[in-house]
């Protein structure tokens, strides 16, 4: 850039909105993102790190000192601070934590205890709370000498001697409530609140489901340990999401549009090799089939067609059960019938397609028998696939194995090995018959 | 269910949380759904069909007559209310409209005027609104007048005597404002609205980015519409992370897990048949290749794996890219970096799985113009996987065609046919002239 141009760049930059200048980071390649963050104003650094994602805010990390971090992110919520100095190496981190203030350390350290990707972890402790004894008159007098409140605060909470959370008093309850009122009388005296234990996704569930703008953070005993707001809990809801569909490719869900080749291709170097040994188990069963393929070249022409529409039909379902057991929708009462469902779906794919492939193989080669043999291959891969759609991810499930993940290679391995033993193992059986 | 257990039912439902009984609903077969529908308190049936998936919600909707409907969703929020009717028959939807009173129906013909998935049709109308001159202290006085704000209220929009937005006061800034301060003083005076033809999904980028609780919607002059909620963008952003998941599968997204077996088998025909395209042209170009097919099994037992490889691969680029796209990430200028890296990769990636293939083929059918040949055709395709990957979703970007739908068909018939060509091709060049 050009001397002019870079003063002009950094001038951008500094009237830019945080979120925007951490989109534009995201969106460029790893040099371009490096100079940008040179002209960053220092100001926002923490608010532009915090927008980041992992991958791309550690990238940045890397390059920083540990005063500089310090420096940035001096006055970031908690949770938000937790969240950038969990991606620190040791000795930054130490350094980081070293410059900060007492009180503001201890509280950090608090919400650092907390598992990574738990309520506790993703709780602001910036609370605003509430005797149930006072006047609505009181709150109001002091809320105006307190000023500003937390970013995000739509509720005051409502705590007895003993910190304990026995209300909830939304702001929007609070300005239509009379001065004399006592705050006893207009809070909500069933707040739900969520266990700092409850996981990230599950949290994120009950705010999707109970349309909660934010929710207060509990111990064991009902202390009142902080709250969570609904912005953070859109991030959960985008990463939750980005999750199945990147497993599903064997992407890491963390992984930056831009990363660099070798990092990259490290990345998806092991889910290249899982593929390639269930490539080479298919592979192998065609090689127990070799003298029938020496025989008759024409099965080697259409043995790719029924492993690969079992493939598409059971990656279908199971599709379907991974984003119903995302959603919660999919349990042990309704497995069978879930299981019952896909079964009559397989064996109605197993059907059509058995017909129509026989059909369309018929009429090409012109061999009835050879028709026949794909179209019964065709109908037990279909049912196969169906059922492995079901089965595979719930049995996963049952042992802590994420179905995104490894589903689908499972999946294409039964239908590859199903789909070929049916094909050429009827053929083997028909065709040596009739060539005897 | 015995009698005893019936009325229990009832109870138990009665005592649930709308939101709880929709994912009842949701969880439940076809049958279940019908039987646990007749004993949902008739005061809920609005609040749970907001909550319902629109398969779901249209299947319950299909049974119940106009009056029902009507006496269901009265007193819903105007955007709710609208979601709802779209899901109407004509006739059932006109008998709606007209049981129900004129101030109501001329707002909610109004949302329904708006197209589909734009701000206009999320909205809700009720805001609360102030003008810049009075001061907080009658601002305090009209709201504990009015009683009971909206469902979701955060802010309250300030315009002017023309109705244009000229601020906006949140709750939690009145209540730290001085009494005596007018509402100029206290108001952001640089909302930033959104219009009412944005798309929906540009809408929840925009809260997703900048952590917004509710945003005010506009029209071209600036007029006060309604106001958009964070709890509907919550949904939206849910929606729209399914709908790339399940359109890779070829799924409709509001397919209903449970749905019954001739609706989801027809949604499923399409994809299977389209797959079954690309396996017979997989299938055509093996066929150009019989001869030499016919002369060496071996080409058969091995030709599966570099497409299968090729289509993995491909498919981990297809889903970086989309995944970027969806999330604003990739545009024109950083496209062709985007291509860089991807090919850089392909090319590495070629480089490693050639190695490794040649190997194994090496040691397994000792025959090294053979390993030669499928190291060749696993480079090849790799590489031209990565540039399927990478232009076929831009490409279908521009052309408006939604590439998670058809972007993996596209490659696949990629990965196949010039896999298949490497390798078949090669072969026949080389081990042919071996065998003369």
């Amino acid at each position: 850039l050009a001397r002019g141009k870079f003063v002009r760049a950094r001038e951008l930059l500094h009237a830019m909105d945080p979120a925007d200048v951490a989109h534009l980071l995201e969106s460029s390649p790893p040099k371009a993102r490096l100079a940008l963050w040179q002209l960053v104003d220092p100001d926002q650094e923490g608010d532009i790190l915090d927008e980041l994602s992992e991958d791309v805010q550690r990238g940045i990390l890397k390059l920083m000192d540990a005063d500089k971090v310090a420096a940035a992110t001096e006055g970031m919520e908690t949770d938000d601070l937790a969240y950038v100095l969990r991606g620190l190496p040791d000795e930054v981190y130490r350094k980081v934590l070293k410059a900060m203030d007492t009180q503001d350390r201890s509280r950090l350290e608090q919400v650092l205890s907390y598992a990574d990707d738990s309520a506790g972890a993703i709780m602001n402790t910036d609370t605003v709370t509430l005797r149930p004894d006072v006047t609505v008159d009181v709150v109001m007098r002091y809320l105006r000498r307190r000023g500003e409140l937390p970013k995000g605060t739509d509720s005051l909470y409502v705590v007895n001697k003993a910190d304990k959370l026995v209300g909830e008093v939304p702001l929007s309850v609070l300005v239509t409530a009379a001065p004399t009122d006592k705050v006893r009388e207009v809070m909500d005296a069933e707040p739900e609140p969520v266990h700092y234990t409850m996981a990230e996704t599950d949290v994120a569930q009950l705010f999707a489901r109970y349309d909660w703008y934010s929710a207060p953070v509990v111990d064991d005993e009902g202390h009142l340990l902080g709250r969570i707001t609904v912005d953070d809990v859109v991030d959960i809801i985008r990463e939750d999401a980005s999750h199945s569909m990147m497993s599903m490719a064997g992407l890491d869900d963390e992984e930056d549009t831009f990363a660099p080749v070798l990092k990259s291709t490290g990345r998806r170097t092991l889910w290249l090799g899982v593929n390639l040994l269930t490539a080479l188990a298919a592979a192998a069963v065609s090689n127990l089939f070799e003298d029938t393929l020496a025989q008759l070249a024409t099965l080697a022409v259409l043995m790719t067609i029924v492993p690969s529409m079992g493939g598409i039909a059971g990656s279908q379902t199971l599709t379907l059960v991974i984003r119903g057991m995302a959603l919660g929708h999919i349990g042990t009462q309704n497995a069978r019938f879930l299981f019952t469902k896909e079964m009559a779906i397989g064996l109605l794919n197993g059907l059509i397609w058995a017909g129509l492939i026989a059909l369309i193989v018929g009429i090409w080669k012109e061999d009835m028998t050879l028709a026949a043999i794909i179209a019964f291959a065709m109908g037990i891969n279909l049912i196969a696939a169906a059922a492995a759609g079901v089965v595979v991810p719930l049995v996963m499930k049952k042992f802590s194995i994420d179905p995104a993940l490894a589903g689908g290679v499972v999946l294409t391995t039964v239908t590859d090995v199903v789909g070929l033993f049916a094909f050429l193992g009827s053929a083997t059986l028909l065709l040596t018959q009739h060539s005897l």
